[in-house]
C-alpha cells in the first residue's frame, strides 16, 4: 500500500511516498520557491537517485502536478500509475478546538481548517492549497488531515486557559493549543514500544528540540500540558524564538525603546532564542564549536537553553504527580549529547540519572539512562511523516 | 531604639514606628490621596487608638510633616521627641543591578534609585520623594534604603537572562530582577529559625501569594530564581495580573483584535489574573464563596492559580536539584488552606506531603506537612516592615 504524505508550506511543498510494507520511503522531495523566481523540484528515490527540475511553478496545482508526474515518470519514477496511491496524508498545522485526531478530509473538515486561518495565518492557508491541489489531481483518493495541534486536545482547562479576561477565550479562541503534536505522539508511542510499557500507564515527558522546540507532559498516553501555547512562540528557548519572557518586555520595547509592535514581533520570533543570546548562531552545532573556542555568550546561551528545559521537566513532573520516562528528539535532542547531559545533570532528586557513557556514545535510537535510574531517558529520532502515513493508512482503510 | 519605616507609594505614604526592643509596632498609619481631594491621615497606636485627620496634603513633604507631628502629638503620639527616632528605613522597589543589599542612603545611593526610575516608573519616583521629605524633617537621622529587588541579585545569569537579543540586556538592562525580595527573605529566615536549620544548607521555595504573587527558589540562603521578572507582571497568576502568557497573545490582540498597546498593557495588569478568569472577583475569599455556590469559572480560576504554583514548585526543585522546605505567605498563602491543599496535592513524588488536618486547622504560623514528609511545608505570616526595620537598625548601628 502506497501513501503519499504532503507538507505544503508558504512557498514549498515537501512530499514523501511511503510503501507501508516495512514503513519505507520509496521517493521524497520538495517543490520550492513556488510563485518565486528560480522555482524547482528536487526529487530523490530510495536507490539514492536525485533529480532536480527547474520550472515555472506559480501555484500549488502546478507543484502537485510536477510531484505526481515525477512519481510515475519512466526514468525517475517509482510507481507505474497514480492509481497505486491509496491515500494522501496532509500535515495541517492548526485544527483549533474541533480537531482532536487525524481525520478524513470532508467539506466539514475543510471548514475547520479554514476557521483556523486566523490562528495560523502562515501555515493553514498553504496547507489548504496543498489539499485542494491534491483533490484535483487525485480526485478519487482519500485525503487525510493530520493536525499538529490534535494530540494536545486532551490538555485540561487548568493548563490551556491563560489568566486573561475569559471573554478572550470565548470570543477569540485565545488559549493554549500546542504544536509538534505529531512528533510528540510518535516518540511517545515508540518509547513505549522500546520499553515494553503500556502507553496508558506511563508518565512521560517528550522534548522536541529542533530549530523549534517544545516539551510535552504525556500522562497515560494523553498530552496534559505542552510548552508551545496559543502560538509556537511560547515556552522553550529555540533557534531564533525567545520562548517565555515577561510579557511586559513588549510594552517596554514599544513604549520606552520606541520599537513598533511588528518590529518586536519580528525580533522575538526571528532574532531571539539561541541566536539572540549568543549573538553568533541559531545552530547548536555552531554554538558548541564556539564554546570550545572560549566564546562566553555561546556558553551562556546553551546554559539558558538547558536550564529552561530542566525547569519544564520539573514543572511537568509536578503536573503529572510523577515521572517515568523522558524522551529527547529532533535535531538537538537527537544529536547533542552535551545538551542532554546539561539538562539531566543533578536530576537525581527525581530518580532520573543519565548514563554519561551511553549518552555520549549513542547514535540513533536508544536508552541513555543508567540501569538504576527510576526515570528512563531515551533518545528517539522523530518521524512525523511516518506518523502521518500511518494515520492516513488507518483512516483510509476505514 | 525606635525605627521609623516608610513606604511611599504613588499617592500614599504608609508608616510604622517600631520599638526594636521586642520588635513591636507602637504606631502605624497611612497618609492617603496625596495631591488629591479628600486627602487624610489615619493613625493608630499600639493601644488601638485610631485617629483620622482630613487635611490638604499636596505633596510628600506635607505628608511626612503630618506623620512626624502625630508621632510626637501630646494626645495621639507615642514618643516625646523626634530625636527618639534612631533611623528611618525606606522601602524602595527597584535597585537595578547595583543594589545587592540594604544600604545607608548617600548621594550615590540616591543616584542608583533615580537610575531605576525608568525600570519602575510607578514606584521609584514616589519612593525617592519619601526619602527627600524625610531628609528635610529628620536631617540628622540615618536614612536606609531596603530594596525589593536586592535579595534577588544572587540569581545566576542562566536564570536572569531572557532569550532575546543580548544587546537589550546591555543597552536597556532588560533582565529578570524579581520583586517581593524583602518578604521572601523574611519568611526564609524565619522558616530556618522554626526548623532549626542553618540558612546556608537549605533548598527552599517561598510562595508569596497576595494580591501580587511571586515564588522564589532559595538555595543555601540565596535567591537563585524567582517568578517575577523584568517587571511584576511575569510569573504566577495574581489578583488582576496574568503572569506568564504566550507573548504572541499581545501581538494578536494588537494586530488582529485591534486593541492599542496601552489597552493590552492595562488589560494584562488590571483585568486579568483571578479577576479575568473568574469574571467575578480578584479576591480569593470571594472566589471560594463563589465556588461553594457552584460558580464554575471561580472554580477554574482557582485551579489555574494552584496549577501554576505546582508547576513552579517542580521547576524550582529542578533548578536547585532538590527541595527541603516550602513556605506559604501573604494573604492567600497565610489564609487559604484550600489553595494550599490544591497546590500540595499529589506532590508525594517530591516527598512533599501536606498534613490535611494541620493545614485546615492552622492559624498564624506553623508547620503543615506530615511528620513523615521529607519536604517541610510551613505557613509564615510575612512582615516586610519588620525586616526593613531590622536592616535599618543594623545599618544605623554600623
Amino acid at each position: 500500500m502506497y501513501i503519499l504524505v504532503i507538507n505544503a508550506g508558504s512557498s514549498s511543498v515537501k512530499y514523501k511516498l511511503f510503501d507501508m510494507k516495512g514503513n519505507s520511503v520509496i521517493a521524497e522531495g520538495i517543490v520550492d520557491r513556488i510563485g518565486l523566481e528560480d522555482a524547482f523540484l528536487k526529487h530523490q528515490t530510495s536507490n539514492a537517485k536525485e533529480t532536480k527540475i527547474d520550472s515555472d511553478i506559480d501555484n500549488y496545482d502546478k507543484a502537485l502536478k510536477l510531484i505526481t508526474d515525477i512519481l510515475v515518470d519512466k526514468e525517475n519514477g517509482v510507481i507505474d500509475s497514480l492509481k497505486s496511491i491509496s491515500a494522501v496524508g496532509h500535515r495541517v498545522v492548526h485544527g483549533g478546538e474541533k480537531a482532536s485526531s487525524s481525520v478524513l478530509i470532508t467539506p466539514e473538515v475543510e471548514e475547520i481548517i479554514k476557521e483556523c486561518f486566523d490562528l495560523a495565518p502562515l501555515h493553514n492557508p498553504p496547507n489548504m492549497m496543498g489539499i485542494e491541489a491534491c483533490k484535483k489531481i487525485l480526485p478519487h483518493v482519500p485525503q487525510v488531515a493530520v493536525f499538529d495541534t490534535a494530540f494536545h486536545r486532551t490538555i485540561p482547562e487548568k493548563a490551556y486557559l491563560y489568566a486573561i479576561p475569559y471573554a478572550l477565550y470565548e470570543n477569540y479562541s485565545i488559549r493554549r493549543y500546542g504544536f509538534h503534536g505529531t512528533s510528540h505522539r510518535y516518540v511517545a508511542s515508540r518509547a513505549c514500544e522500546i520499553l515494553g510499557k503500556p502507553e496508558d500507564k506511563v508518565k512521560m515527558i517528550t522534548c522536541h528540540l529542533g530549530s523549534g522546540c517544545s516539551i510535552t507532559a504525556i500522562k497515560d498516553g494523553k498530552s496534559v500540558d505542552t510548552s508551545m501555547g496559543f502560538t509556537p512562540l511560547e515556552g522553550l528557548i529555540m533557534g531564533t524564538r525567545s520562548g517565555d519572557i515577561d510579557p511586559a518586555i513588549i510594552f517596554y520595547l514599544v513604549e520606552r525603546v520606541g520599537l513598533s509592535v511588528s518590529e518586536v514581533n519580528n525580533m522575538l520570533n526571528k532574532q531571539s532564542g539561541l541566536l539572540g543570546l549568543s549573538t553568533v548562531s541559531r545552530d547548536m552545532r555552531d554554538l558548541e564549536q564556539e564554546v570550545s573556542k572560549g566564546n562566553k555568550k555561546a556558553q551562556i546561551s546553551i546554559e539558558c537553553f538547558a536550564y529552561r528545559i530542566r525547569k519544564y521537566i520539573g514543572a511537568y513532573a509536578s503536573a503529572m504527580a510523577g515521572l517515568d520516562v523522558v524522551v529527547f528528539t529532533a535535531g538537538i535532542g537527537e544529536n547533542s549529547s552535551k545538551t542532554r547531559a546539561m539538562i539531566c545533570d543533578g536530576m537525581d532528586f527525581l530518580d532520573m540519572k543519565l548514563d554519561s557513557e551511553k549518552n555520549s556514545q549513542l547514535e540513533g535510537e536508544g536508552i541513555v539512562s543508567r540501569d538504576d535510574s527510576g526515570v528512563k531517558i531515551l533518545v528517539i529520532p522523530t518521524d512525523e511523516e511516518l506518523m502521518i502515513a500511518r494515520d492516513t493508512m488507518e483512516i483510509a482503510q476505514g
